[in-house]
């Protein structure tokens, strides 16, 4: 396998080769090294796990021209939200970040200082989240520029949020808004500049958004908190895994989802429906988790001191096995859980 | 970003969709399922750790035409070599392979059979070293097969093996023969056929490689024995690696290089120089360990004992903090750590 490999070398890093590359990055990779005891170097990270906590694991796949296009996208941006779906994935787990691992495969026309902006934006949030990069794998690549993250957590057992843990009459919530990252998406993709506060408001949802973590941390704690998920794939698709996995029904309340004002803006402007934004659009990394009843004003209240913002209440879990949204009139839509499936086409069902 | 992803569906994969894909490869992933809280399905996997031991994670990032030709590898082999690979490193730091992830980004051309088989060699190796795959993530890719395997392994603190830990006058041993990987690639890069018993070991050598599991183990337990790698890269750059990182330097006596009898014969054959292939060839997966020269025969006959076959002692760590080859007649070489530099060129100064 390794001739291969010689053909393809990358010239743009041949000055400095991949080890000199690897030190390069390896700067401000380990911001807590308590009970690390071998991060970049070795064959394997070591590090010391606490023995009253599970662990988690999650990993990510980025693949430019499926995920990102390299020349629409700033290399912080890109680095910075390459880990900020996998913190979510923890964070949708009830969990505590600890330990991130990257791996990356670079084309020969990758420029360096490219590269060093994906880990500047990787490295900005691993440290807002106390998270430390500890190894991963370099190489190279013919054409796309990959990305792998992997990300190690710890939870206590008691305090895991789990997508099949929804019960009959849970109240359904979201930890902040929907819908936002598409739009900021449709900038993007349609090469319209965002001008005003509300339309960068728009973008920085969509190419620097927030992993809940901190939120996933209080719910976990909080009792009466039953299931959890990130909204990565849109509300229609994360909210079906919980309601497949737990065996239940959903309802939402249409004019419940929470829509921000600068949502309700775009809409307006774009002439488009802000329910669908938030239903279909996902990579908002909000956590959407589901309450007992009687618990729920309580969490709502401490949520809302702690955050100073809502804990948004959107529907309830029901015995129906189907996922329904109730409109300000009175009419029922049926929606599916399959929004967001990569290998199919996708369904405008809602 | 996703806006990007549906242009992208693989239509080879449509009729069964990702999460159909998902389940059909989930099947015979989880093995070992005590203190597994959650395999494939949630945002992370959950397990509890080992309080006694330290956490060992390994990642590795294969991309196609850069470390693997499809069309000249079978699914299978693909599969158990990514995975083989992974091991491998957890076997340099005296560990038990625990759980394996695995990601795999897919494009349009890649028909399911195939995907099926890489599957089916992971979980091939993975019974073997009773290592679940609890998890990963499922793409598309717009041309390149794309493969990143996490492996999390444990080991006790006293007995993991770094590359840093070589000492003055300790013997280098290897637990397997070196070289022969590249001569089964010679068959694959140059067409030629493996007929012979021969030459078909000298392909599985570079297919289908054994992780030293159980020999990493071996070592981590025995008193005296220092530092280790595995021979991913050739004897020249891992053994490089524990020279640089232990601050030493190490002389290798060319003829107690272990050859073996099927490259021996390879090489008279094609006219090529064994100790080069040893020194330079790499991904025979062996490792390399250096061992207090006092305890040296201890372990060895121990290791004779314990898997019916020697571990070779091929030289000795020096103070030079270069690395040297005495050849049979005395003459010297000096030789070098960026055998295997994936952005340099090679350079054959051995």
């Amino acid at each position: 396998m390794q001739a291969v490999k010689l053909k393809k070398a990358i010239d743009t890093l041949k000055d400095i080769g991949e080890f000199g590359f690897i030190k390069k990055i390896s700067r401000g990779c380990l911001i807590r090294p308590d009970n690390i005891i071998k991060a970049i170097g070795d064959d394997a990270a070591a590090f010391r796990s606490d023995p009253d906590q599970l662990s988690l694991i999650t990993t990510d796949l980025l693949v430019e021209r499926i995920h990102f296009l390299r020349h629409a996208i700033a290399g912080f941006d890109l680095g910075y939200k390459s880990l900020a779906v996998n913190l979510s994935d923890i964070a949708a787990m009830g969990g505590t970040a600890r330990e991130a691992f990257i791996s990356i495969a670079i084309p020969q026309d990758c420029p360096l200082d490219y590269l060093e902006d994906i880990y500047a934006g990787m490295k900005h949030l691993a440290a807002k989240f106390d998270v430390n990069i500890l190894g991963g794998d370099t190489t190279g690549s013919p054409i796309d520029l990959i990305i792998n993250i992997v990300v190690y957590g710890t939870v206590a057992e008691k305090e895991m949020l789990c997508r099949d843990a929804a019960q009959l009459g849970d109240i359904i919530c979201s930890t902040g808004y929907l819908g936002e990252s598409k739009a900021g998406l449709h900038f993007i993709i349609n090469k319209i500049s965002a001008d005003s506060d509300e339309d960068k408001q728009l973008l920085k949802a969509h190419l620097l958004p927030e992993p809940h973590l901190r939120e996933g941390r209080f719910l976990a704690q909080q009792s009466g908190v039953h299931a959890a998920i990130d909204t990565s794939d849109g509300l229609g698709s994360d909210l079906g895994h919980i309601v497949e996995e737990s065996k239940v029904g959903a309802r939402i309340i249409a004019d419940k989802i929470p829509i921000s004002k600068n949502l309700k803006k775009f809409c307006t402007r774009f002439d488009v429906d802000p329910v669908r934004y938030a239903l279909s659009g996902g990579e908002d990394y909000t956590l959407v988790c589901t309450i007992a009843p009687e618990k729920t004003a309580k969490v709502a209240s401490g949520f809302q001191k702690k955050f100073s913002r809502p804990l948004f209440q959107i529907g309830e879990i029901t015995d129906t096995h189907r996922m329904e949204l109730i409109w300000p009139d009175g009419r029922m839509s049926a929606f599916s859980p399959s929004g967001w499936d990569h290998f199919k086409e996708e369904k405008n069902d809602t």
